[in-house]
């Protein structure tokens, strides 16, 4: 059996998120999992290096799987780039050592946050962005940020249910920048809770527009109170950006 | 009666391009001239730059229309971005002098025609590209389009049914660029005729890809025929980028 590394991008706007659910739901380990086995003619498990909630999508996404097969991975990538739908993408395709495992082997993740923060229409980007025309205060959206980065147990800003060291996780770093009528956020971390992204977006963004003040969020971590952070902002402004091993 | 002008953007993937067709058809024009008239209480008539084809996108699309209304400008541009669909933006509504009219005052017309050329997955831009994985002689397709420039008849580039002077045009500019994965054509000029702009392209990609030569357009121009000429290449990488006045 030889162990592979499949890098994927996907637009999640059509799509229950990564995960499989049951027999019905379209997934994205779904649609990659019948794809790889009816091909290969065998049963292959995919693992993602997480999952994407539905309507998430993603820039990079990891995901590795076990084959036992005489094609090479050129081959395998022909086979998937022409049978996978036009929303998901294969970037690229490695043979892996035997230990990788995309999710177990992952060290760092990127997530970007895309806030279209104008009252002009956006008509191109629209199924990628979260539309917030009141203007942001970015400068406050930075201390608040500053804040959150450390180790921390973050579960005031999760809609799992773990608790304690199971809810503790290192923020490495928040970059809120202004790009034109799009103000993005990018999270970088060991990793991430369940909805913590969109939480942390959405809690910034009552500082960014004057519903709370910058320096709440050290009150809010220690709470542990999901009650006390924000809104969870939408998923269609989210993207799994990057994944680090 | 106040005659006025109005800036838009069109994402062009759900319309029967842009003048309406009965009263049926999913037209732009159609779209405005309903919520217009229905808003302001009298029958409006909108004239466009131009035509877009189905699938045609608009960056900047001009029109203009007359309406006697006490409200301001402002409260028309709540109006129609309170009503247009999400794939149609209104960018900008002013006051017009009462002789501008949107086409017959056009005195420059820019396209723009996007390729994504490479093997690699286009996932969230797909809508708005052609994709022509194989390479392209970006020097060979400047070479053919330099002999394009200039006033000429176009009746060999066009699918419509003019001749002689009603088919001559001056295309003042074709600039090809390559920004990473993708290949962007950017024609200017006085005008441009019914497909002239996607046969254009469809010439110049068969240049690209050595199909044909870069010195046959001059033959192809004096031919005024329309079978000399290439493919027309799909309207969903087409884009009416800006009209000036």
């Amino acid at each position: 059996m030889q162990n592979y590394k499949l890098t994927l991008c996907y637009d999640g706007t059509r799509y229950r998120g990564w995960q499989k659910q049951g027999n019905t739901a379209q997934t994205v380990q779904g649609k990659l999992e019948t794809l790889l086995s009816r091909a290969l003619e065998q049963p292959i498990e995919i693992a993602g290096s997480g999952r994407t909630d539905a309507g998430v999508h993603a820039r990079r996404q990891v995901c590795s799987f076990r084959a036992e097969t005489d094609k090479s991975c050129a081959e395998l990538m022909a086979l998937l780039r022409e049978y996978l739908p036009e929303d998901i993408g294969a970037l690229s395709l490695e043979k892996a050592p035997e230990r990788f495992h995309a999710r177990l082997s992952a060290v760092r993740k990127t997530y970007v946050y895309r806030v279209w923060n104008s009252d002009a229409p956006c008509v191109f980007e629209r199924k990628y962005v979260y539309v917030e025309p009141r203007p942001l205060d970015l400068d406050a959206m930075r201390r608040a940020a500053a804040d959150l980065c450390g180790r921390h147990e973050f579960s005031a800003f999760s809609t799992g249910k773990k608790t304690g060291r199971a809810a503790t996780r290192t923020v490495e770093s928040v970059a809120i920048e202004r790009c034109g009528e799009e103000v993005r956020f990018t999270f970088t971390g060991d990793g991430f809770l369940y909805n913590m992204v969109r939480i942390l977006t959405g809690t910034l963004l009552e500082v960014g527009l004057g519903d709370r003040r910058p320096d709440d969020m050290a009150a809010i971590l220690a709470s542990h109170s999901r009650a006390r952070a924000g809104f969870t902002a939408p998923a269609q402004g989210l993207f799994l950006w990057d994944v680090t091993y």
